[in-house]
C-alpha cells in the first residue's frame, strides 16, 4: 500500500508542473502571467509534500491493513488527485475568489479523508498501539480542517485572506513535528 | 512484476485527472459542464482502485512467475491503460450512449484479461496451492463480466441503465471481500 | 537502478495512451480515425513490454553496478523515452512512410543501447558469470537489430513491409525465451 | 524517501518528452523545427540523470533522516520539477537568450538545493560519518554552481556560450566520479 500511495503522490506532485504552460514568447515579461500559476504550484507542492511526509510517517507505524483501510487510503488519494486541477484553476485565473474557495473545499475533503484513514488504522491496531500513540489526538489536523472551513467563505469576500490562511496551515505543518518521529524512533 | 504493475496502475489512476480540463472562467457555473467528467472520473478511479486492490492481493499469493504470466499481466495492464481514454470520452460527451457502451467493452476486456491472469497463475502454482484456494471460483469476477455484457447493449438503449450496472458492480467489489484476505492471513 | 528503470518504463508505457486524443463526437465512426493510433499504441505497448521483460530478467542477474553502467542504462531509457513520440507520429499520420522509417530508427537505437548495456554488465561481471551465461550470445537481439535495419529503407518504399517486420520481431520476442529463465532458475 | 524521490525523478525525466509535440506533417522536414527541442531535451535528460545518479549514491550512504531533511529533499525536487518547463521554453524558442538564462537560474537553484541537502545530511550523521567522507568537499558541485552563475549573464549576450558551459558541466559529471563509489564500496 505504501509503494502504491507513494507512486500516486509522486505523480500528483509532478504532473502539476504540466499546468505551467510554456509561453510562446521568449522574453522575461512573457513569464509574468505565469507568476500566479507558479505561486499556486508552489503552495500545492508544499501541501502534497506535507501529505506525503505525514502519510509516510503514518504508514511506518502500520502493522497490517484490511479492505476498508485500503479504501480509506484510496479515498484520500482521490481528493489529493484533485489538487492539480484546483491548483491550475486557481493559478490560471490569478486567484479569483471562486477558485480560491474551491481550493479550500478540496483541502477540507483531503483533511477529512486523512482523519478517516487515521481512525480506521487506530481502530484496527488498538488504542494502545504504537500507531495510536504516534497519531495522538492529531490536534494539528483538526485545527487545519477548522482553518480551511473558515477560509472558504472568506475567499468569497477577499481571496488573499483565504490564501493567507492556506499559507498559515502550510507553515504550521512545515515546522518540525517531533511527535510522530519521537514515538517511532524511541 | 508487482512494483512495475503498481507503478503502471498508479500512473493510470492519476493521469485520468488530466482530462479534467481547467475552465477558463473562474465562476462556479464554469464547473457545471465538468460534473459528468468528474462523475466519470470517480467511477473509473473506483474501478482502477478495485483492480489494484485485487491485483495486489493476488500477487501476494504468487510464489514464482514465468514468461506467459508476465504477458498475461501486461495484457491486463493494456486494457486498464485504455480506461483513461474511455473515461474521458464518456465524461466529455455527457454519457452519450456509444461512449457508455464502449466503456463497458473495455471493462469486459479487462475482466477477461484478469481471468486469464488468474488461470495462468493457478496453472503454474497448482490447483491445491494457497493461490488457487485464495482465488477460488472467482464467482464475483464472472458475475461482473456477465453484468458488463448485459450493460453494453443496454447502454445503446438507455445509457443510465448501463451506468447503474457499472455502479452496481463497483459496489459489489467495494463490499469487503473476506475470501482472499482470510486465506492469505490465516 | 532497477526501481528507477521500472518507474521510467512504467511511465513510458502509460503516457503513450495520452496520445489517444478523445474525439469530440460521441459516435462509433468518430473512433475510426483513432484505429491507426490504437494499432501504433498496441505495437509500442508490446515493444516496451518486451524491453521491460528483458531488462527485468537482465537486472535480476546483476550483482553490482558502476558509473558507466548507470549511464548505459540511462542511454537505453533515453531511446525508449522517444518511443511515445514516434508512436504518436506514426499513428496520427496513418502509417505514412517517413514516420514508419523513423520508428525503426528509434528501435535500432534502443536495441544498440540494450546491447551496450549487456556488454558493459558482462565486462564488469566477467565472462564466466551467471549473467554472461544468461545473456549468452544474444542472438535474438542481434537478429532484431538487423531486421530493423532492413525495415527502415523498406518503410520508404512500402510502409506495411516495414510494419510487418516490426510485428515479426515482436512475435519473435513474445515467444517464451527459456534461455535466461532457465539459467537463472536452475 | 528514496523510493519517493526516485519516483518523482523518474516522472520528471519522462514527462519532458511530452513537450516533443507530434508534428501534423509526416515528412522529414517536419522534424527539423523539433531539433532544438530534442537537443534541449537531451541536455535536460542528462542533467536529471546526473541528479538521479548523485542522489542515489548520496541516499545509499544515509542511515536516518529527520523532518528538515525530508524538506531539504522536497526543496531539491521542487527545482528539478521546473526543469521540464525551462527545457521546453528553451527548446521551443530555439535557444533564445532569455530562456537559456532562466534555464541556468533553475540549474543554480537545484545545485544550491542539493548543497543544502548534503549539508543537512552531514549535520545529522556527523563530520566523521561514511556519508561525510563520501560527500567530501563536493568540489565538483561548487564548481558547477559557479559555472552556472557565469553562464547566466553570458546567455544574455551569446546564448551558445552559456549552452557550451551547461554542456561542459554535464561532461564533467558524466566522467566517472570514483570518489563516492570508492568510499561506499570499500
Amino acid at each position: 500500500m505504501e509503494a502504491f500511495s507513494d507512486g500516486v503522490i509522486a505523480i500528483i506532485i509532478t504532473i502539476m508542473v504540466l499546468e505551467l504552460r510554456v509561453p510562446h514568447d521568449a522574453s522575461l515579461p512573457a513569464l509574468r502571467p505565469l507568476l500566479p500559476v507558479l505561486l499556486s504550484y508552489l503552495l500545492s507542492f508544499i501541501y502534497i509534500g506535507i501529505y506525503w511526509n505525514n502519510h509516510h510517517h503514518l504508514l511506518h507505524a502500520v502493522d497490517h491493513v484490511n479492505g476498508p483501510i485500503l479504501w480509506a487510503n484510496l479515498h484520500l488519494l482521490f481528493w489529493l488527485s484533485l489538487v492539480p486541477f484546483v491548483t491550475a484553476w486557481m493559478g490560471e485565473n490569478h486567484f479569483e475568489r471562486v477558485p480560491v474557495a474551491i481550493y479550500g473545499v478540496v483541502l477540507v475533503a483531503a483533511s477529512i479523508a486523512y482523519y478517516i484513514l487515521t481512525r480506521a488504522l487506530i481502530a484496527l491496531h488498538g488504542r494502545t498501539s504504537t500507531l495510536a500513540t504516534a497519531v495522538g489526538k492529531d490536534f494539528k489536523g483538526q485545527v487545519s480542517t477548522v482553518i480551511y472551513l473558515v477560509a472558504i467563505p472568506l475567499a468569497l469576500w477577499k481571496w488573499w485572506l483565504a490564501f493567507a490562511l492556506y499559507v498559515l496551515v502550510a507553515i504550521m505543518w512545515l515546522a518540525p513535528d517531533r511527535r510522530i518521529e519521537r514515538t517511532l524512533v524511541e
